[in-house]
């Protein structure tokens, strides 16, 4: 089965724009670090009415990852106007900021002067079914797993492929996405977003200190406390653990909540905490309204 | 202290020069999956007298890592064209060959159509001190870690963040090359070469399937099951057994062989084997000569 994904696109006022340093064009140096090594970090934004969602959480997020890789973080406010200059025509996309180190060197120590070079990027935002949304979706456990014990933990960097696979291995089941773990049996996340449970009264999500991406809608969750009346809490969760809890959902800054009908054979009962949480994460403006 | 290959290079006739998809230019589409997401895999050759040392094994090591990521490798004659052609004026330089899955797609999975990008480009060659090849390297063991675990091991990918971070460790030590271990104590490679040890009698290597990329140096080495007279063992190598090696030696395509007299504190009494293989390697044409 092919991805919804793939044939459904809301249409936007200008697809494909994009400015790579401050100027518009769609090319960029064959000795960029992005290219030669994913040696970056990027962001990737909901974009509605002209504005692109949290803009400042993900700015933010961005500025952690350059500073754990220490790569020169280019000025916020320059971002910032970059950012909601090309997000003006666009009722609803998807803005991809990427920061690289900046272009040179051979190998893969980077030369002493170097500046980091920016790409912003403007997108069509995919469609999903509205049943994806009410009615939950149908997931599994994926057969590839996340690499443990790197210092890269957490950070939204350009070494991607990992999840690249794991969409693709995603793609050719009937499941929009899947569940990932690590070696040594901790759930992490979905292929492409973070993953919660409900059990008990607490709203749950896995430790991702040694595998995984700190997702900006997972953080903004994270920072209330308390969302939908639960507490929250993030530790180290086993796929037992997840089979046994009473909702699941996945989230991310594009397809915004997934509450999840079931996990291979395990089937949930309700997905009402997941719904209740889209309301409150939309009312925020944290996820874009489906 | 800053790396010598910073400062001293053998000058080539084509420094910079470059091919994308045959066409000669420096820039690429920043749709490129390669720049998006690390998706892709390359190749650095030594080059030597316009000649591309070992360019069937790399082409090969080329096409392996695409099969595994399920690239769709550009023809081996074209490549191979390509990288003769620029290779021509080229006295003593780094041709590096570039491959990704193609231009498109906003998300991991990439578009149903698409075919392979591909960018060669020519470098000029780092010059070391004749004494890290005469008389051996002081080396130690890097902080840092390898995530281990993931499908990607033994792959040279663009996924690179982890050596770029690791480079820059070894540059702020007095040591051009560390020894890399895994978070289970295991010694994997250098954080830019392949890693092999004598002892007894036997050239042992680390096992790569877990972490790693296996070099086309030491595939050769492997290749030959006999060198210097040794034996050669792959296998799991914990730090306590490298220390009571009688040699180590490092190796990769742009570097040669770097035997190593020190590891921190632990000291190496011959350098002799290390020197027998580089030699070995020289008279194959598998190394460039120094």
């Amino acid at each position: 089965m092919r991805h919804p994904e793939t044939h459904l696109t809301r249409s936007v006022a200008a697809p494909g724009a994009a400015l790579v340093n401050g100027v518009p064009g769609g090319v960029i140096s064959v000795h960029d670090r992005g290219l030669q090594f994913g040696d970056g970090v990027f962001e990737t934004i909901a974009v509605q009415a002209g504005l692109p969602l949290c803009l400042e959480a993900h700015l933010q997020r961005l500025q952690q990852g350059c500073a754990r890789l220490c790569i020169a973080v280019p000025e916020h406010a320059l971002l910032q106007q970059e950012a909601q200059q090309l997000c003006v025509p666009v009722a609803a996309g998807v803005l991809k900021i990427i920061v690289t180190r900046g272009t040179g060197g051979r190998g893969y120590q980077p030369p002493a002067a170097i500046s980091a070079n920016r790409v912003l990027t403007v997108h069509e935002r995919p469609v999903y079914p509205v049943a994806f949304y009410r009615e939950g979706i149908r997931s599994y456990v994926c057969q590839r797993q996340l690499a443990i014990g790197s210092d890269l933990a957490g950070i939204k960097h350009l070494n991607r492929l990992e999840q690249v696979l794991l969409r693709q291995e995603v793609a050719a089941t009937s499941c929009p996405e899947g569940v990932v773990t690590d070696p040594d049996g901790n759930v992490i996340e979905g292929s492409m977003s973070n993953l919660f449970m409900v059990k008990n009264g607490k709203l749950l999500t896995p430790d991702l200190g040694r595998a995984g991406v700190c997702g900006v809608v997972r953080g903004a969750i994270i920072k209330q406390r308390h969302v939908a009346g639960l507490a929250i809490e993030v530790k180290d969760i086993k796929l037992e653990e997840l089979y046994e809890a009473e909702e699941v959902f996945y989230c991310n800054s594009v397809i915004g909540v997934w509450p999840v009908r079931s996990i291979g054979s395990i089937m949930f009962n309700s997905i009402d905490t997941a719904l209740e949480i889209m309301r409150e994460l939309t009312h925020a403006n944290i996820i874009a309204a489906v």
